[in-house]
């Protein structure tokens, strides 16, 4: 790879509290280093289209305080289609871009790995609230989830205090427990159903509500992570088999919004920085990750061969004690 | 009714922020005046099963911070029957109370008429997220809620925005849209559909969102009350009719919890102390309530005859406006 | 006052929460009726140097949640002079501006009476945290600075608990107390130091405390309006008279900031849109206001005439007896 | 050290949120191991007056919110004298306590080496806002002090940009600026002055404050960590050299209190669990600590001779990059 002069950086994918401080990041490290930024609109769809605006200091000073992210995103179905990605090249190239630092999930990944084949140097950072990027400990947005997670249900306990109700509540993470398991230890969740622990019985849950009604107490919570069950069908069992009433609450989109917390402020700074790192190195068609919480990187094709569907064991066990 | 000594305070009907501050302030009040208190826990449940505790200061000193009810609260269907409504005046009278303040909805005021027939002074407090007791302008919980709901729109709003999509939120307030009125104008919703005003048909809402978005805009915003209509065949009808993405969120019992706002911490004070003053004053069978930001009080009977189904005109006219 | 075809709108003095809804609804009442708007940057002295803005629906759609001003703001030394004014007021014919809104506190309504005299027609909008203009209950801000100040006192009394310490908080508010007052009774304040009932002795603060302290108390609170007294030297006395470990905290700026609450951008919206109205009736010289929860207007030289410090009554009794 | 039967817990030195997750954790540890606990109230005060509570699972079931300890804490002046330590190790001895959990900061670990010359088995767990304890990556309660005090500087923002102020926002954090680097950063701060850095010149920041006021920008931001300078006079130098009006904030004790962040909550839960684990394993005279992420443990002694007064260099080099 050449000496970078001009580079573009998109955000993809859902999206994620903290992006927006990678992309200052970018900006920042970047102009330090006197080279030009582009910021391409509604992720690879932009690229495709061309939607693109410059981006300098003034443009982003003060974005880091903002949910969201100020370039938009999307999930592109062109961009699978190699004729799209052929044109996006071809847009990158007419307007002398040497790079591109993309900011989203698995599936950004997977964009990225088969957009190499046109030739493209892309850098990805691992931007996603569902912390299921397997090749990082960490991915920005997760911590702000799970935050906010935990405050809407300290705000649903306690009507199921005042009430004597069981509360379940379903978060986000699609395919992994970790908003799940931070929200519910958290919020000392009487049950917390993870994705990767899910067996499809239901009694273990059942029999130690039953039990915790016999001794008394008054009032309980299950969280669980979507996608494993029905929220709605596990408050009905759960009224029906214990005789304590039930109620679901889904928490859904204000798990993606918010102003980002500090972690996430200060990690999206760090991997956005890091990526221009790894560009000024010469290096392209590597994964941003964090490790032993340390900045890291990969090879993309090597990043989306890893699979991890282990929780933390330390943190698993302790739930169920902690849930006694 | 003779002078007072021993009185009994409860919350009944939907938890709301701020009942605490109110019982607080009974507490204070009467204990400032001489009065012993004691605490019914679960509503009307609690005076038919006597479940109650002692209620001194050091009992309430610190609780205006907290959400949801001390007291716990609950609906109870065996006062609906006379029979049990004896027991209650027959366990207040063999526990030497003189009155009992009942702080709650339009089901707690219902209860409270037909308790009047069994000899027993009550007087009660408008709690209620809903605001919808037809006396009195404000009913302690509505400020939380309304802020609650309108800090989780304001974070569903930014993915929203990142995603170029219409989202549909479903607020609280039974049959009153005051929740959605209020969280709707400070979200600065496209559309925000009112119990008060709704007439079965979504063709404006639909012209609104199809000319905005021939217009341009790139994110949208409807704030949908509950009882309404159904918030997902809305958002689906929206997608099928504008072909702008859409998606639901349904706001739920967050709405209820959280830590009271300075609003519901302040008028809880307020109509706790005034409550017990009423009393002193040899008064029962009231209602405090709000006119004109003033504390007043109403005939039991005559405050459950009122009936209210107008929205504040000028807010009302002002929201269509401001939605342009 | 001749058809109104175009208006400027300025915010002033001390920065208040729900400013920026004011604006929004001015611009949008404005458009409905066809009348253009300017913003002034920096209050008065934007006036003068004539820095404006064109400010049309997109720029004020989404600035409902924003804290501070888009406009800035400003104390204006030189409109204190005539001269300037005058500059001010060829400024706006100049531009075939027909009247002015001005949204702002003390200062603001001080500088709208006197440019009257240059043949001005101008609508004040009360916008200041401290609750401080005379002729109306309620200024923008309050709401939220009440909270936020609230919301610091939560988190210093955790600490001030945990240490069994007495912490002395100091407030914003100028010359009125109501920050302090809501403030103090919201967060369970052992004592409220207002100025309207300041008397220069703090006896009666050293005995409470040292009461309590007999009675086995292990926390204390004490919340006071700033230019009082010096929270410092007050914290200094108490831990000398009664032996109690006590540390002073000064909330300062954070109350001025922050995203504003439901209230405040519900009322920002009435009075912007109330301000157009009073234009609209071919009216000036007016200045919006809240009585008894009501909007209404009054002349602004008779507003300035008003003079009121007093607090509510029934509030202030209710906060000694509740710090008991 | 033979089998565990009877543990004692207390928290000491500056309160940190997480603490109670902490307590929590060691409650529901040693439950499960059969292994009674009793809390001793105000550190080691309570040791050697033997104020102490006897601590079961529904003693701490809802406590993981609940900002402060509810253990209360002290910094003890007679622990440091061999008397007194006497008298408590002589206590717990008297009632058959096996060994004592400390949870603080370094001058809780201080406490604890002297206390092993009494015989007394001990296991701290860091927990401190400031982040200052060198074997340890992580203290319990830096996570919320550092969104705390984010949170209120992007409050105390929105007035400085209405005001084309500049704020010079002093933070806690002692001897180390950990707090300052993360508020400062996620804030973008123009410069953050931080105790490790600092050479007593003032004049880098002078310069890049007069370089960034000739181009034009119109707000300012310094944080500062507590103890390196005297904010208030920081202002006043930078108002006096460069013109721009200024203003200081000092957050104070607001940085110790609030409900935890998930990560304190989380980590609070796994540091206490795994005290037990040591103790279990016959283990004491140990610190948990966090190392690359991981929990691990240090004896006592050697985690004293650590000294640590090095940033993160990354981290730092970005925060002067990301504030041009």
């Amino acid at each position: 790879m050449s000496e970078i002069k001009k580079i573009a950086v998109l955000t993809s994918g859902g999206d994620a509290p903290g992006m927006n401080s990678a992309v200052r990041a970018v900006v920042f490290s970047a102009n330090n280093l006197g080279i030009e930024v582009v910021g391409v609109l509604r992720g690879y769809e932009g690229l495709i289209d061309w939607e693109t605006v410059p981006l300098g200091l003034d443009d982003v000073r003060n974005i880091n305080n903002q949910g969201g992210t100020i370039l938009f995103t999307s999930r592109s179905e062109r961009f699978l289609d190699q004729k799209y990605r052929h044109i996006a090249a071809e847009n990158l190239r007419a307007h002398d871009v040497d790079a591109v630092v993309a900011i989203g999930g698995d599936g950004t990944l997977r964009g990225a790995i088969k957009f190499k084949d046109e030739g493209v140097d892309i850098v990805c950072i691992p931007g996603t609230i569902d912390r299921d990027v397997a090749c990082s400990e960490y991915t920005l947005g997760f911590d702000t989830a799970a935050n906010t997670a935990m405050e809407a249900i300290d705000k649903i306990r306690d009507s199921s205090v005042s009430h004597g109700r069981c509360s379940v509540v379903e978060v986000m993470g699609r395919k992994r427990g970790y908003i799940a398991l931070w929200a519910g230890m958290a919020t000392s969740a009487d049950a917390i159903v993870l994705p990767e622990k899910w067996d499809g019985n239901f009694d273990y849950i059942i029999n130690a509500l039953r039990k915790r009604h016999t001794d008394g107490r008054n009032s309980y919570l299950v969280v669980v992570a979507e996608g494993v069950t029905d929220a709605g069908k596990l408050a009905d069992l759960i009224q029906k088999e214990t005789g304590i009433e039930s109620r679901v609450s889904v928490l859904g989109y204000i798990q993606r919004g918010g102003q980002p917390t500090a972690k996430d402020r200060m990690y999206g700074s760090l991997m956005g920085a890091y990526a221009i790192e790894i560009l000024r190195q010469g290096r392209g068609n590597r994964i941003v990750a964090i490790k032993n919480d340390i900045l890291v990187d990969y090879d993309i094709a090597e990043a989306i061969g890893l699979h991890n569907n282990n929780l933390d064991s330390f943190q698993y066990q302790l739930s169920l004690m902690l849930a006694e």
